[in-house]
């Protein structure tokens, strides 16, 4: 494992922690200003709102890494979640229930920032348990 | 890059290109004899029988690598798939139609053969094409 390697995963990990501190003022050290999520070019402002808005749906977000391949430029992760979204979720009427799910993500890095990402949640699994 | 990361890279190519050749008979020189695919204990039989469905349901299915993130044991990546399902796929009444969408999967490898599989597919992106 070369420097560079873990010190894309550390950079990583440090990352996941500011989204579960929802420490957004710190956002702008991981996510670049002109980040690309999913196609869309969001921005780091546009990248910000969206993950407020998580923590809005779902008041007990906790971002897990279950999976990490480090490659640099690219991070892919496998994260769990375990939580109770309140009301709709991925348009599926969770209301509070607790639900277990995972996301596959691949996050391309630029000068140690998040540039664009690739994400796919298991909506199957969170429509198995609602 | 270490020569294992490098190795384990050419590995999954080498994978790829024999889930393209519809190679069954050398698809155990990849996939352990007691392979798991999303939390199912498939085999390498299960695996295989898989594989030989998705290609009766997609008779043009080709597996191209979009991102690929190689950190031993672990190899995660993006593929992208261009192609035209007969019928129903995903549940949803493809038809014949072509779509676009791609996959993010993350393996892991045992003894250079893939021992656990965790996969989800862009169900909406199908969706939105049909």
């Amino acid at each position: 494992v070369s420097a560079t390697t873990s010190g894309l995963a550390d950079t990583y990990r440090a990352y996941i922690d500011c989204l579960n501190r929802q420490d957004w003022q710190n956002l702008g050290q991981f996510v670049a200003d002109d980040a690309r999520h999913n196609g869309r070019a969001f921005g780091l402002a546009g990248y910000r709102a969206m993950l407020e808005q998580d923590f809005r749906t779902i008041p007990d977000l906790r971002f897990t890494i279950g999976l990490l391949a480090a490659d640099p430029p690219l991070i892919a992760a496998r994260l769990d979640f375990d939580c109770t979204p309140a009301g709709e979720f991925l348009g599926l009427p969770v209301n509070g229930r607790r639900v277990r799910f995972s996301e596959n993500v691949f996050y391309r890095f630029e000068d140690a920032k998040i540039s664009e990402v690739w994400s796919l949640l298991d909506r199957d699994a969170v429509e198995a348990q609602v």
